[in-house]
């Protein structure tokens, strides 16, 4: 067994401690399981108690749900076994005042009989007590008569019903008497995909085929009504609204709320998907969704799947599941809206204008081609390289950029920053890999600094903030055996190299960019795939490194 | 491969309308998997944007943070894959206006490179876009630098900071600046019990043996930096902090936020565990944690484990994580108190002051004592009785019984409301069972209807109520095959009979559950262990209501 547990024996006090530590409006009990509000006036002041409880195992049920609007306090068993008449009974005296307590019990026979007990035992030392048990699983509804059918996960709406009539200050007979009439406005079903395991037994509670789930499970692993194929989860929550809509007797129009359960070993992403089909379904029924909430609720252990509760509403009892709550696990509104919000993508800025081609044109459009070239050329050399040390793309990568930049229209040469955006939208598309992005991001930041007709000077900042920006996007610096291994040298020999001309720079900037690609030949790999061969990359120079020496190389001959 | 999935293609965008359809402060755009708050103003009067996103398959992360005071909008991939510079770009134009926004980006290479290509075209459109890179896996600190860690769970309390400062009216560069210190001033380690399975590969992505863990993995998966035994949950625990508190030189009085974040698998009772032996190891090294959250922020599938994240506050910081933010996953506050609320039992109430022997006195012992021996004579067979339908206990129980009463002191007998509360007292401790839940509260329930000296009426009323609690207690209805088949004509038989004198009344009702209890072999079990049988139990009585009838046999004839 594996578990996020200490021993086994200790698992639910150190559950509760760990919960009483992360909520300061909890108090736990010094010698019984039983989480109190921390904030309770004294008793004679004290609206009607509302009590819950059972076996542990089903967090963040029901010490989560402890707190104002919610339950006054929870009385937690071992895992899976219901508290002691004793625990029951030190819940009652610790919570309620002369009003009384309500307590909550799910259908179980362990605890109708404690909490049963302790409600007759508090009723002897004066405190007044009603008992409202919930058995809202409807997948017993062809097995069991309905008062007999198990408590499960829609116990949470009925603590809300009742914590929100208590919180208002209603007597006891009256909040008993709405939860009660929640309690039989509810239906709820549930699939699991898995078992879940008792920590003290160490293994699951029983086996289940690799495509096969339970339809109908109890929140302790108990029998479900029906074992069956696995199937699409669509399918799966029809199944279980059919039974839950025959069964209530829900008719078009009808107001419900609806509570989607994880059972503990469900992940999120799985949760939403079911509560999308659950109130799709719904809706297709003509049911009225007014409140839903999708989460993890009241589970068992680590148990892989899902249940499904809806409640009747009318508008008393909407107001009541409205009414302000605080608790740990109370996942607040559950308001929805009739229909999803879906929005049109905002507006691509509008292209601007095109430009009269500028002084530039005819070097811009000859440099890019010479350069395209060139990379077409040295395809083989590319790509033996980067199967050295990467995926083996970048020739094929650079010859599908080079034709991509073959195809740009005339206009896209007009001036330089035109230039350069039109390059990084084609590249980014063109290049395969990580190429894309740091091409288009070089060239963009370039384009953003430089004027429509550039001095040499503007050149050089625009090519040291390109190189910077590839740095800046992909973490990489000198050294790390990159392209910024060529392109670093080759910017700053080029604003070196300036004085003597624009020829003269790109000529400085193209050695130092040989250079510097050669000199990655005996550089360890630090990012990307390359870093996972380490110092087995060693021996060849980098292929990004080269391919920047090839088209600088082009650039300056053209 | 059993996930509450349909098309594995399908299930980030089912997932992202399952979260909307939820959460109506939530808009999808209609052609990216990008969610947006749906209550953003015009472009012109938008504070600082704030995205964040990446491979989906961490949920609630990160449409979950969507919301005000935190996220303006989510930007999410396939399954653990980064989304498209496109998807980026389309979520940057939809959610920000003139003020700019800031990318929060995990540190994968794939989030870098496409964030960033998407913050670099945003820029040319005119929208300027601040990328803020967080890399808190401290699980990697011996094995590369800082800034090439991974991105994980913390990640979620640098989105609540700069989301603040971004509701706060900040400029743009000092909203990325405090994101940007918050993450370097953040360590998360993670621990996983097992893999989870991408939904399109269908099977797992590692596999681990049933002992072993695996420390500092990633959250798609990725190999831990030590695979291990499996441990206590508190060594575990110990383990990451450890680790984090190094690497982050967190010394004594040194105030900190943490935040136990659950892999997607782990059940809320692990995670409560975890964050008690979180919270208290800080503590122990004198570390001042002025907030802390346990839950599921930034999952890894349906991967069982936890990671544990903690960040360094100054004032500052902490009132950025106190300021008001609201969006489905945020968990509150997270206030917590310096030490765990654990309060004393309530008191009970004192024990009454001693009764003088009423007239009742030497009946009351004389009955008990003899329904005692009579029970004590048939522990034979009754253990045959109840061995054929339940689990063979009920003799040995009323053999208990017997002797519990037979020590009772002698004041107990004072009169009979005070003899049945003694007798319910030390009843509920001795039967063994549900005998002792139904025994002790019929006994309370007679006794809190009868006056000290009652009358003959006051007998049959007290009868008929202690019948009717059983009856309420466990669901039981006569013909269930239970106790009430002998106690419901008894209480009938009693009150017809009572004009003829209580010895008389007494006789019938014994006469009356004799019948009762043979009626039972005919009975088919519907409550408790024996309705497992089913028809298998039809054949012999109802070892509790035999018991009955002997008891209110020696009753009739003391």
């Amino acid at each position: 067994m594996k578990k996020l547990v200490n021993d086994p024996r200790q698992v639910v006090r150190e559950m509760l401690e760990g919960v009483c530590d992360l909520h300061p409006g909890l108090a736990l009990l010094a010698d019984e399981d039983v989480v109190v509000r921390a904030d309770l006036p004294p008793p004679a002041s004290r609206p009607v108690a509302l009590l819950s409880g059972g076996g542990a195992g089903h967090e963040p049920a029901h010490a989560g749900y402890v707190g104002p609007g919610l339950l006054t306090a929870a009385v937690v068993g071992d895992v899976f076994t219901s508290p002691s008449v004793d625990a029951v009974l030190a819940g009652i005296r610790a919570a309620a005042g002369p009003a009384g307590a309500v307590l909550i019990v799910k259908n179980y026979t362990g605890d109708r009989l404690n909490f049963g007990l302790a409600a007759e035992l508090a009723r002897a030392e004066g405190i007044p007590v009603e008992v409202v048990v919930v058995a809202d699983d409807v997948a017993l509804r062809d097995t069991v008569p309905p008062e007999r059918r198990r408590g499960i996960a829609g116990t949470v709406l009925v603590h809300k019903i009742a914590g929100a009539a208590a919180a208002a200050g209603q007597p006891l007979a009256e909040v008993a008497a709405l939860a009660r009439a929640a309690a039989g406005q509810l239906g709820t079903m549930g699939v699991a995909l898995g078992a879940c395991t008792v920590p003290a037994a160490g293994r699951p509670g029983f086996e289940i085929g690799a495509e096969e789930v339970e339809l109908g499970l109890g929140i302790h692993g108990e029998q479900g009504v029906e074992r069956g194929p696995h199937r699409p989860v669509d399918a799966l929550v029809d199944r279980l609204l059919a039974t839950i809509v025959e069964d209530g007797g829900l008719a078009r129009g009808q107001q419900v709320a609806l509570l989607v359960n994880g059972l503990g070993g469900t992940p999120p992403m799985e949760l939403a998907i079911v509560a999308r089909r659950a109130l799709a379904a719904l809706r297709e029924r003509g049911i009225v969704v007014e409140r839903a909430w999708s989460g993890v609720f009241l589970s068992a252990l680590e148990m892989p799947g899902v249940s499904v509760s809806v409640m009747r509403l009318d508008a008393a009892r909407l107001a009541l599941l409205d009414a302000s709550a605080e608790a740990p696990a109370w996942p607040g509104s559950g308001r929805i809206e009739a229909a999803r919000k879906v929005l049109a993508a905002a507006p691509q800025p509008p292209a601007e204008k095109a430009v009269a081609p500028g002084p530039f044109a005819p070097a811009l459009k000859r440099g890019a081609l010479a350069a395209a070239a060139a990379l077409e050329a040295a395809e083989a050399q590319l790509t033996d390289l980067d199967s050295r040390a990467g995926d083996g793309d970048l020739g094929i990568s650079m010859l599908r950029g080079a034709e991509a930049l073959r195809a740009l229209p005339e206009g896209a040469w007009a001036d330089p920053p035109k230039a350069l955006e039109a390059m990084a939208a084609t590249l980014r598309r063109a290049l395969a890999g990580s190429s894309g992005p740091f091409y288009a991001t070089a060239l963009l930041r370039a384009a953003r600094s430089l004027p429509g007709v550039p001095q040499p000077q503007d050149w050089a900042e625009a090519f040291s903030r390109a190189v910077a920006s590839v740095g800046e996007l992909g973490g990489a610096k000198p050294g790390d055996r990159t392209m910024i291994d060529a392109l670093h040298p080759a910017a700053n020999a080029f604003a070196a190299a300036l004085p003597e001309g624009l020829a003269a720079a790109l000529k400085a900037a193209a050695i130092a960019a040989e250079q510097g690609a050669e000199a990655t030949t005996s550089m360890t790999p630090r990012l990307g795939r390359a870093s996972y061969l380490g110092a087995r990359a060693v021996g060849v120079p980098d292929g990004g490194a080269v391919a920047v020496a090839i088209w600088l190389r082009a650039l300056a001959e053209a």
